[in-house]
């Protein structure tokens, strides 16, 4: 149960800093006979690695993967599989004052207080460095449950800072540095974060995921619901603030008669449900939003306070990315990915030999879910 | 790790169906010596009890609680507290057309396909019932928590269907069946409800939860996040379908400048961070808002399917809640004590030891935190 | 992860204390579809009752079970199992001067110092009359066992004190208070009991449990082994102080050329691995032997202390087992049926799609497993 | 709750096979503060390495560790601490018929069946190797209990096949390659390994460990009992076939007038508990010993089959320990360590607060514990 570990049965045990010599995870519970190599986890590290457009933070890294275990002669065998990405680019100095100072709206502040001892190098532990091995671990899970129920998880952004994001298509996702669905908003997009770096100040961000072809019955029904699981998963991801299920905080004005999606034998009409009826997936895809805020570490100066409690004023320098949400996408999509392929190993182990003879409706009839 | 226990070291397991003959549960690991009678668990049952007013269900439960085991001489011992409400107002023939159908937006389509059995009476386990021994779990973390740091949790209403209730005081909130901090808007909340009754239809709300007298520090770093956790548990109360914290989805569109909470020798000057940054308590009062979905159960009549998948309309009929929304303050406070107290005794386990020579500054400078 | 909760995946988690209103367990993760009746449950406690010979306690409880939740029309739901035992006959006053002083051999003196606080009465939560729950929970595992496996999970007395017990056939078992396989042995087994009630003494036992029809590959390879947690489970059994698989101890003098069993196309040859290889099971016969001290709780005075760190002489009177182990075999049978479930469970959550060539071996040729 | 983790709140995560590129682990949930460098580690790595004697394997392996995260400026951080260590001597050739055959006694066969697919170089993921990381995270906990408790956990070998040890002094177990308590002894020792080594067979061995200056208090009372998590981690050592704490099965024939501990101002008299009484520490010194079964790679020929089920005849060459048990005190004292420090944590969790009068009674009084 320990604090940075994932899961129940196919879990994630993490550890690592921004700056130390290098960060990784353990993937346990994999179930045998995947097929598996560096290069499939190597493809998703690339979606989240920094240093890809001037949008992001400048730290080179390749993120470079090594598969330390669990996979022999090109299969999962069952044993836990280690992941190891070192560090390639730690300049210390940048954040030299950083040790004896505050910043509003970071951990340094609570990590302080937590543990008496802090490493301040780049955020250390509360660095969002360390959601690579997540990735890591993400594509793995993506790759079973696509080869088991063809389960496709995707994800886009809604949002950056004040300007929503029309979605317009998944085709656009992959061709722009911003996850956006959209390519006529990209010049908007790019004249947004070009003053924001010019003013030395950050942005927030709403992220999608969808994961289409999920099968229906996953999620414990009281504590462990998917939903619930989810949100724990999504509000983990650093700077995530908040987290919706299908109609989200939407549905406290909806009636009813207006929010439970019809079923008819072609399917569910419409989902607000966001494919989670009782905490257990309905079938239809699942639908999940976050709300990202702003980065704490900005050039702009702020009123904070050194480790002796004196007032002092605070500027951080170094590189940061000016929105953590743009690297955000390949990460909630891992998140779901692990919060899924736990519960349906969990789901098999109790009900196994469950039969039932309604058929399970379609996901949803066309035209009825946006993503 | 099983799907009805909530917590690591201070864990709470229930058990119970509508309308089976109790509900109940196990709560583990509470410090030995607390003292702890009936009352304090009865009078925490009493706020979330149903039948209390004419907007919510009219089924008639004192739900008296009895204490079977963890408690001697009127302290409890550090052994496992046992739990038990009988249920007293089964009318199972209420339900009787629901065992072969589905309602849109109800657990039953995914129970039914995920067990292959369903105890439809009162909706079974699915039933918002089995909120009582939450509640009554609570009701211990709550007194634990006020006696260890004098923490004080509370919520109320914030929004009612299309209905926003501005916060007045939290002076009203026991004043009324809505848990409304707000006096003046009752005789609007009163028609709206009225007016949903006789349509047949429900509505969906908002409530917010605050706690305050937090010490710094409580939340595991990369995981199991105060907030992750946090919202593990609200999203798992029945009809969630939304979780924020602090400034939730509004940082989206607020710049770092605006976001991050200045620290000065005084305190921290504004909340964004609801109490939280890096997943770890920062001292402030943690705030927390959630959305609750519309009732699936409703009169309106709606098109579904029957168990063999043809074509139905279907109608509810028995005694529901118009809005869970109502009912639901006094459970999302026992679960973000619930949360509070685990991650408490957590974190003495590991930093027990820790001395730290910054001062811990105080929650927040007056006039800068609203509910 | 709490300590009064067994299993991972169909879990157990108990509570009570001897001489308090009520003991009882929750039992979650019991696969739905279980046909399932109170008398399936009463038959297991009623062969670990109190009271059915001049050898064991003479307290009168009848351990009449209550299930609560998770059954509905005669099958399990998939919901978590509620189980409820009144205490009936709680002579409180029997153990008034025990409050104040420690006895030798007894939990006493550690529930003190770890919680400061203790319920003394009946040796509390330390009492063996919590083996009650697991015996209950024990009787679902072993019909779940049986059901899909025609596992069989039997125990015996291999040694009572200082008197070895030969076995002759499982045909005895259930026919003398003793569990003893062995008819002719009984009037030696009865002058032994008659002897030690009359000295006010007490003496230990030595347990034996066997189950067959175990599929190959239960068990986890690294901590989580079968046999680690069989003797995770046995060791946590009151009063045992050893646990062996196999050939246990005998194992230390074996030559490897003698120990490890051969493998035939008809099945192994021998069962000095007690069913388990790497920790995970062969198919073989599961084979467990403990070891039981004797009571703490006798008439014989003996040195002590009291609560001030002052010396006393100890004699303790009322109702106690001078023998724990007569009564432990059933509770061991149920441990074992308890990890070998959970542990079905696990495997399949993981391994479902495993499908091997070679063809799995009979579990022994005949006549070369001793029970 | 994966079956690579140890531990609840201090957890060791372990990867890697004996012939992959490298093993390692995760520790989770140390205390933020110890005093840390990479030769604390190494030196209790370099107590268990293989090839330091003529009676170990002969694989050559400087098992040397690499600290990846967790520790800063030579304190740890309360993060997590990955260890790294890479495999240097992999001769994957000496294994290569080994691959389509099932060795007598070994986990070839369970693997196999459990997951379909198995690394078969070196026993892979089943090998003895898979202890050095257990080893490294043990290092650790006895670092963490010395500065916390005074705590000291020492083992030595007291059986080597049939030949038992007497205890002389544990000055002389660093003194020798058998961890042998006794320096008369080692001539015969060595005589005896050699003769096996001529005739290609193996042994067995018992091996003891205590822990000394323990705090009171330790454990859970139910499930999670002290020896019952010691029983559990040492029967998951590879090889264990039998666990005793205390008197173990010497119990079975004690009689509790003999067996029970009398409690005297000065301390206990004896310490037939082992230091656990009710599954909680009582402040003596724990002691344990464990029955090793002789290794199942031998090159006597033996009888067996391959994957197809045909009867074949084995002979197992390469490198491997004749007597697993001659390199098992270290794994066993770090074992020993992990379930400690796992506990402490644990018990100042939910008894932090507690204050009793009475006074801790000493471990025991001069002469009355023997090793």
């Amino acid at each position: 149960m320990s604090g940075n570990t994932l899961g129940h049965l196919f879990t994630v045990t993490t550890f690592g800093e921004s700056h130390g010599p290098a960060i990784g995870c353990v993937v346990d519970g994999c179930p045998p006979g995947l097929a598996l190599t560096t290069a499939d986890i190597q493809a998703e590290l690339d979606r989240r690695k920094p240093g890809t457009s001037r949008h992001v933070t400048q730290r080179q890294e390749s993120d470079t993967v090594e598969i330390l275990s669990g996979v022999f002669e090109g299969q999962t065998t069952g044993a836990p599989i280690g992941l190891l990405i070192r560090n390639e680019d730690q300049r210390s100095k940048d954040y030299g004052n950083i040790a004896d100072t505050f910043r509003p709206g970071h951990a340094d502040y609570t990590y302080w207080h937590k543990y008496g001892i802090r490493d301040h190098r780049g955020g250390g532990r509360s660095s969002a460095r360390l959601t690579a091995p997540v990735v890591a671990a993400g594509a793995i899970a993506k790759k079973w449950l696509h080869e088991k129920f063809g389960t496709q998880i995707r994800g886009y952004m809604a949002q950056l800072g004040e300007l929503p994001i029309p979605f317009v298509s998944w085709g656009e996702v992959p061709n722009n540095a911003f996850f956006a669905p959209n390519a006529e908003i990209l010049p908007q997009l790019e004249d947004y974060m070009d003053a924001l770096r010019k003013d030395g100040d950050s942005c927030g961000a709403r992220i999608n995921v969808v994961a289409e072809n999920i099968p229906v019955g996953l999620g414990e029904p009281l504590f462990d619901k998917l939903d619930a699981d989810i949100a724990y998963a999504m509000m983990g991801l650093n700077a995530v603030k908040g987290v919706e299920i299908g109609a989200g905080f939407a549905s406290v004005s909806q009636k009813g008669s207006e929010h439970g999606d019809p079923l008819t034998p072609q399917g569910f009409v419409g989902n607000n449900a966001g494919g989670v009826l009782g905490g257990i997936s309905t079938g239809q895809p699942i639908t999940v939003s976050i709300a990202i805020k702003p980065t704490s570490s900005i050039r702009t100066p702020r009123p904070s306070i050194d480790k002796q409690g004196n007032p002092i004023e605070v500027q951080t320098f170094g590189r940061h990315d000016p929105c953590v949400g743009i690297r955000a996408t390949p990460i909630a999509e891992s998140l779901l990915a692990l919060v899924l392929i736990d519960h349906a190993l969990r789901h098999r182990a109790q009900c196994a030999d469950v039969r039932v003879e309604t058929p399970v409706i379609p996901g949803a009839i066309a035209g009825s879910v946006k993503p």
